[in-house]
């Protein structure tokens, strides 16, 4: 890697190797593709990504985290992408894969968690898992989350995202045979501390069987259900 | 104050004015006694302070987090006080008042939290007002609380004692009328950090009317539920 | 909740059960109407929930922490809603209710607090009590407090914001027979943390009867004041 | 729960009502049987529960984190019972189930971190699962890690237990197509503070995959594994 | 430093030189002499320092914070030694110098802090400073403090050790013109996190014109009050 | 405090007495006057302040971390009051009172640190001491300090703004007889932790006679300053 | 330094001897230049200081965290100092010196942490050492690092710079000889706490052999590295 | 490994694969032998471990932080091993390599850092370095370090152990061109926090060339620095 050599100047878009060396065979050796996290990377960065993969379209990649440049410089190369701007998800082939496996549930425990409870389905439901989608039934109305008891005990896995007190997952967790993926959410404020508050009570979860990814980790925790659920290794 | 007195050599009981000075007429301020924290005072200084309360039979005393030895200096100075091991709690007189005001009731989500659950009955009780216990209906389990609805929905407040995740008070707002005192447990271990897992989420409840205490403080979440439960000021 | 169906074409109001949960129903279980917590809902999706209570008028609805985009929303479905632009408070109907119960005595620590306080001042208002405000009495000059002194104890519950070193309630509490309910507000720099330094002050207050709430939270505040300031069971 | 009563007087052994609310019927619901949680508990409390459960011996009942008075309370009632005193665990009945479902290998990353591998091996055991244990292949010695590949690469589930920087599961999960189980151990000094550091690094790592439970709660990921590796619903 | 020298075995006391550089021209350079910090040193360690400062009774050497052991081992070497048991504190030679300069009173908020204040208190005597100490005078019981409003303005410097809500040297600072030195004690528990609470309180005092030290630093805080009180430059 | 009346349409300029509760006769009480800390405030608070400080030139107000619009709105009712840009400072009236008392010395570790140096040694000399400003000698390179040292030593007291490591204050208080204000700075990044590594380092400083104040605190450093300072009593 | 002195309205650019204190000779005692950290000073002050070194071409001196200002006022005064936008820095003169002593190879973990690493590597070049960039090595993919493995082992010392979980430095230590420092990067969201978790997770580097510098701190590192990788002292 | 196999009742002595991977090929790999660390381990455990390596005596085998139990086991298979009780460290054989490669000085800022700064000494002497110790140097009294600067700059590389305000590495990295490896201790109380105080101030350094090291870590500090101190490769 040269400093300075006069090959900068002749393209916008950087020598992939001098910024990134792609994970490609990583759907070989795990079962699931790499994604890209965004921030942190040039729109001339990611635009270098995207046409790399342009032609992988069997294997899916997924860009995470991506703010309107971000999306702008990967959908310039892979117009067709799907492009999900609530979750700042894009996904490359546009059309998820025919589901295999169990039944993921994902379940927003506010409204302010939508955000995160999106990109955690739409990642399970890229890496082939059926997906569903349940939103506000925070504990402050018990009512509303044993109104759903039925779908809740069909999935192979539960994931809860919440935010504040980060109370559902163990009272998911007390309902269900199924493991619960919780993912704390930065919603809230004050002694809520961008999520600590909610992430602490889901390490202390009073039921067992509370898997905790990082806080807003909807991509994590799409990818984890997506795992948990998948089909027995002989179908794989 | 003079240093090394000859005084201090014909006494085992300090001079109370060198080592505290007692606040007896905060009943007639506040409506409610002083109470004693024992941690950190010596057995003379407790004992100094059970003979000085001795004859003030009109007023409760209330000694707080008395170990082994506190206890005994006490209970050499008021040998009739009412003795409560569990919570290291002595009150004096023994017998507490005629129960007066709304009724209060103490729910302790694990049998860990118990010692806690018992210093805020107890409070409450030796403060006037009516009290109920309810133990182990931690949110693991939902069943447990819901089958004590109508007795929580008879209480003027109610307090929970909660380690670990420390759910349950948001739980038991979204039930109830009545205000929720809430206190945090060091029960737990690891990213319970000695109850703070359990303080923020108590403090970030997702429903409204949860009044927060210090943790273990079963005293002041006592005393709070005495004041939020007494009678109407005309009847003072 | 179809992915990308065409009915989102249709109307920039999205359908509330994709969105939200209403608790319409918690006044009734509670005595108490659902509040509903602004910051990271879409201006859309306060609209769809604005127009869902605008019948309503049975019960109060609050709108919190409502900012300019926020507030428009709402009042373009409720135009007469009240709107407090301070303390980001919007109510619907626009009048409160006839004032039941105990006094509600609310008190900034600092001019700084004003926002605050009176977020808790006009929930509790909302919320049928009858409330005084009393702005500027921080312990750096007690004369003050003191002078507010004869208010204070009128009162059937005190609400004290207070930011920096919070330690007016621990003061206030030392004063009076009824509860102090504390809120730590996010006022000074350094080490005071966001608030962190007034509400372990708070929860470390030397004079029991201090029930903490959340950093800011005057929402909390004054609803729980509400609750314990509210008329004897048989008159609700 | 009368106060004083002289019933307390007649038996060693405390009416179990009052200590605690057993949730039997937890293994119906859910799948899995309730665990007891010694610490905090006294000798008498953990007799009274052994003895409600000798007889419920078609589920499996764990004491967790026992100490020499906790087991032997509980050994007293149950003498044949398995104890696992490095880890602290007590099964009743003493033989594990027939495994049924995928297999669960548990990683030690050191020596120090035994413990708590041991506890969560025994409670995948107990729960149904075939487990395999692996020692001391941590990331400072990379080729004794990738000296287990094939093994590991046979888990349906593999839970990593390991202190001070935490690198091992990011370095596993990178490895194979399983999810990864994470549980952060206490062991370390200074800047390890208890655990914090490797529960920060397995919340951060950047391998997706991994599930993080709380620290040294070998119990908890025990219990994840086994229903991450539970057989096809229509096995159970 | 010879490692494993036979001298080793020649005698109990180690050579100075080898565990310590004495700062004994510190009293000529800074005024004021040097202190022995006892933790972490070994009896024999200070048995050696004691012996070195023996003959120098022209200025005050004070060893701090020594528990019955190290207590033991300077009054072996120095037996006429002043010696507080309660404050961990000795001094050599035993009588303090005729106090010059300004008065400084040393205020401790509860009888737990008293430990503390007599660290302080000796110190800045031993400094010499004339000295007074006033004891529980804590925020829950204003009428305390204001009722010694006479001495406090009487300082040139006033000492305040609280623990808990640290919130006494913002009252006692907004009531004198000179300034405060404010010393957080551990007295406390739960959310006072071993001072830390008092610690934040202090730094974010709402009153201008208070000095913080560390947790528990009786020392420290004597010595300020000592150098702040001191008589003009002229005359020392 | 009317809610809604009419009197808030008629002037732009809020009564004074529902937005701050002047503390004029702090300058009597404490021998210095209040200051006005500015963030929080709004234009129109602040000009009600100016316009009621503005006949008062018997006493030195100050108006402390003053951003541009805070500054307009006091120069528009005090057009002649003195403005530091630098540190935020405005002071009414502007010519600082003739130096009584010791010579204050301000120290700035680094030039970012100049900001807090100033407002400390703005608001010592409006409260009537003579300053010295020295700026840039940071423990990385020791000569720079020693060779200041004469200036230091006629210092009766010496303020050291530092961020980073904190380490001058330390080095500074081992040097001379004076006491030492230490204000740590938010100067620094990463583990800087927004002054909170300097603000450790100044509390734990292995010289005695440091007095520490808030982060960025350079108003209550100066005020300390001058307070340590002042002319014996007879004199004031 | 007179305040409001006349000479200010003179020149626009400051008396340096007013905001800084050059260690010119630092280079002399030390055998390395200062560098000047940008962030805190005015593009006034940083021009003061460029226009000071312009004649000193027989050392180098790097700004460092330049931004777009910061750069600007530095290049008015030296047009041809080399200019990093990535990294933030300037070197004067524009051409490192001829390299000595050992390899210095700098290792990214990620894309997003090219930027700190581009800073050591200047660094240290700029400080006369040979410089190799390996990028995006990370650990979830060890087949990457492990191909790089005969660079790594020809190195002096390696930089590793790496965010989130930091567990990279852990694994490259445990295959080299060479001393690694590890510099953690603000690089991850919610629980990375800007760079904390992979501060500890180094500081906790369970292979020995890992130096470790603040968060973010690519200078520290490059200078850290050019002093370890030094030719022998006969050579300087 | 077969849980309570009979094997395990015929030998104390565990048979090592259970319980540790021993990296005996370190030596060969790294340069440096693998060091074992006591804490967590058995006596068992680390006799196991002691017989294993006793007729390897080609390489060094360090035995970190023994506690008496842990050195009784080690001595009892390596009677003739070198054991340093103030450290907690032993060593096999038991004498040090002939030293190569540049000098080690290690400087204990007080008498109370001396436990670590041995530790550190006799692991870099084990490592084979020629080594001098420098005791009670801290900043307090700057004349005691500028009196050991001959000695300081002779060194390849110092070692700086400090707690407390841990302020000396940045005034002796100031002072010197070789890089200083810097030793946060636990030393100190209150806002000390165990080292954190210390491990933040070194992060922070204002002088550039400090590399940090985890709390206590002794053994670290003295690897570091044997790498860096390490002869030129040809010499290896």
């Amino acid at each position: 890697m040269p400093e300075g050599s006069p090959a900068d100047a002749q393209a916008a878009v950087p020598d992939l190797s001098d910024v990134a060396t792609l994970d490609l065979d990583r759907a070989a050796r795990r079962g699931y593709p790499e994604a890209v996290y965004c921030p942190g990377k040039t729109a001339e960065q990611l635009a270098a990504i995207a046409v790399a993969v342009r032609e992988r379209t069997d294997i899916v990649t997924l860009f995470t985290r991506a703010g309107p440049d971000h999306a702008a410089a990967v959908l310039d190369a892979l117009p067709d992408a799907h492009h999900d701007p609530d979750s700042g998800l894009l996904a490359w082939p546009p059309v998820p894969p025919e589901p295999t496996g169990g039944l993921v549930v994902v379940v927003a425990a506010g409204t302010s968690d939508l955000r995160v409870a999106r990109e955690a389905m739409l990642t399970a439901r890229y890496l082939g898992r059926a997906t569903e989608l349940v939103v506000d039934v925070g504990v402050a109305g018990l009512h509303r989350v044993l109104a759903r008891l039925d779908l809740l005990r069909r999935a192979r896995v539960v994931v809860v995202a919440a935010g504040m007190d980060g109370a559902l997952p163990s009272v998911v967790a007390g309902l269900v045979a199924a493991p619960v993926v919780a993912v704390p959410t930065s919603v809230g404020y004050g002694a809520a501390f961008g999520g600590i508050a909610a992430l602490l009570a889901m390490l202390n979860a009073c039921a067992p069987g509370v898997a905790v990814v990082n806080i807003d980790n909807g991509y994590g925790a799409g990818h984890l259900a997506a795992q948990i659920a998948a089909p027995p290794p002989d179908h794989r």
